[in-house]
């Protein structure tokens, strides 16, 4: 995402904790800065992009102070209630402030395709989008604050239930004798199409940019879809939602984990439904 | 479908326990036949549409005797064991068979946009290619005796347990403040789009032809959703498949079906979900 | 199960389709008999356990119209529509019939400590009780035609399902640091109690008829508690009930199957909760 | 739990926010305290009972730098990590601390028949014990700091699955025509049995404790067993455990209380998986 904004023209500064991802970053043309401080000293507008709500507000705490009248932009994928409050450190130091986690995984950040799902006020939208869309295809805005992250949950709940079944449904025609590619031919253009089978096939040689083309290399890793879903089933507890399907998805990653497939595309749970 | 034939031109004539469907389809041109005797003698062609393996494999055991050379083709949604009976007594009558079950629902029937999925002999299905493409939009050979049926079921596993995670994405944003179109129209472009999101979106004014427009008049009912994914998991139990999500699929629509709402489009679920 | 009516001085002819097992029997005391008509010959009470309805339909079919006034139990566990189409048999054919599932396992028919749940006419019931009490130490009337099949499913739906919530705390417990002794022993005296936890624990070393503690060697089959599952799933889908949770535990157990883990004991479905 | 503490002649002083309540216990022999700091002034050993660990941590913050030598006692059920915290804070204050949440619900309380599951060092426990024995049968010592509440959760998973279980066998024996009575004989002597059966039965008029004969007024409600399951499902997140079952009698819970079962016991679920 930093090199995407680089090759638009952007002066980029990046810094991360892994010295070889500063230097991989660095050959794309983003500068490298020396530490945080470093990196968002003078800047008009601060990405960040981490794993956590607590890593997020632990970040934002230390930037927001240097942060008067600037734009701060958090793309992690993380809690909504650690959204909200990262937005109210914003506005505390009167900064404006985005949540724009993103859909489409690494291949969408290399190619630039990615979709952002925002939250924030009218103002930090207009400010975040011109920069936003050198990085992605889609700058949506939401709702106010947290409402990027409640999408991308509500997304990646629907996503990672509809794999499971697309994968059961492979399993099922496998055993009835019935061909993936005739499977494949029927669904996409019936009631059982879905972006799971038509973008993202769990089975080989049926859409290009399938993992499943390369031995579930990924991609979107199990253990990421796991965290995305254990954020969704966390939001719906505290929000008193049911959520019978995402509840049972979730599970069914975790024994995928369990048995050591938290690295491997989370596609390949079509291997923990075949019990290889 | 027999009132799409008759416009098309083919002489048609059709038979049904209830009287009133008979008279109904005499009003869009089929002619009304006294007997299922009646309606085959001397027809080319019989198709049957009907809701149990049992019922189907007792209409071809009267019709097969009399149906030598001709073409039997079956479009309902039935069991694949059924299904393979059934192109067995056709065999023995030395008839043409096809298992052609329907996707697209009753909507889909009136404007004649229908999906076959086919399963039977290449000759057989060249035979019934002309006539079903008067009545559907695709007709697809899935491949042998069956797997027409095979196909069905797979896709509407796949369908039924996407339409409750659909429907849990949109109370979950409900509960955290964000808005259906918000979610609709993030979720369309991302990873977690639907033929149930984008074509039959359980909550109002999203997708002109959803039966939550009207306040969930089927469409297709729970009970036959419900009688499809019972079928999946009873195929997946003999084949020796596991398919969890569809498992749990099915008994949330049996929850459903036991608090009254066997009668509403499935999409309905989204009710169960939030409570109703 | 019929050494121990040979124990108990009662004349027991045995037939069974694998010579070896009518050898075992023999150096029981049980006379070997050299066909299904052999063993019956002028018995008095014929006993069945088989695998299936249809296999219990097709002996009886052959020993019910020799067996005038006589009584046939079938102790196998079986659907609860092929156990009533038995008793029917038998009924044509005048004769006395009970359906007795059993409960116990391997080691309660050595110990003759097997619980018979029976179902048929209080006539027939009379008749087999003392027969079957050289066998077992409850002989229970559960009601009419089938419903020994009926308690018998219902059964072993809580039993399979309890068996994986108490592997489910084992493997939290381990997580957490809380030994395996300290969650046996403070829930054998609470409200998370069940047969699963204090006398078949699916941990070595808390029971000490557990197969836990000799890895699993059965017992009681992972293959069969998934048969006897399914059982009670086709009999709920066909009674219109919901039982979700007995649901999910048949997924459970079908991918610990299809993980090759059939042929262990079923409490060691620990191992797929695991991760193993 | 006060009132039993009285009754056995220990001096007892009780503070609640809700005034009424302190009034009840006054009328059992509990000394009204007038604030948190008038309860604890100059006492051994405090005792809280609260619905949080957010709760518990903000009392015990209150009271440690009091309770320098002495003993703090939580009987709240929380999470693990947020008793690992209390403990923490008591060891600040060079006080003991013992977490021991309690099993046994209203009734076990009025009748001091409860069992804690406790969470200290040996010499906190030492001290805990006559004071816990006044108000319970059983103390047990689990481990260390955390592992009473462990334990619980542990127990509570396990219960919170087999009362549906066992919920599901009802009704699915209702639908196949066998008696609750013949059921409930057979699976309290055989592998189906459990405390939700034999002691909490829900169905009326097996057990003589079960809130069904009261038509579910509680016990235990539904909402603190989805609170307990819940708990249970985040400390399993957080361990990286898979608790497939835990996660569908969670989801199962939620639909009940959104289906407005919040507050009647909750064995009343049997009436979700009825359709009532």
């Amino acid at each position: 995402m930093a090199a995407a904004l680089a090759r638009a023209g952007v002066e980029t500064r990046g810094f991360d904790l892994s010295a070889s991802l500063i230097e991989a970053a660095a050959s794309d043309g983003v500068l490298a800065a020396k530490s945080l401080r470093d990196a968002i000293e003078g800047a008009d507008v601060a990405i960040t992009m981490l794993q956590s709500g607590d890593q997020t507000l632990a970040v934002w705490r230390e930037i927001a102070p240097q942060a008067r009248g600037e734009l701060l932009i958090d793309c992690s994928t993380i809690d909504v209630e650690s959204a909200s409050a990262a937005h109210h450190l914003a506005q505390e130091s009167g900064a404006l402030s985005v949540d724009a986690p993103v859909s489409g995984g690494v291949a969408g950040a290399r190619a630039a395709t990615l979709t952002f799902m925002c939250g924030g006020a009218e103002e930090a939208l207009a400010a975040a989008k011109p920069i936003l869309e050198h990085m992605g295809a889609h700058v949506l805005h939401c709702g106010g604050a947290g409402m990027g992250q409640a999408a991308k949950i509500c997304n990646n709940l629907m996503l990672g239930v509809t794999m499971i079944a697309t994968a059961e449904a492979f399993v099922l025609a496998e055993k009835l004798g019935l061909s993936h590619r005739a499977l494949f031919e029927a669904a996409s253009i019936s009631s059982g199409q879905s972006w799971s089978l038509t973008s993202y096939c769990p089975v080989p040689e049926m859409t290009p940019a399938s993992p499943a083309n390369h031995d579930y290399k990924p991609g979107f890793m199990t253990a990421l879809m796991l965290k995305d879903l254990r954020l969704a089933q966390e939001a719906a507890a505290r929000a008193g939602a049911a959520s019978p399907l995402g509840a049972a998805a979730t599970q069914l990653y975790a024994l995928h984990e369990s048995a050591g497939q938290g690295g491997a595309d989370f596609s390949s749970i079509i291997r923990l439904i075949r019990g290889e």
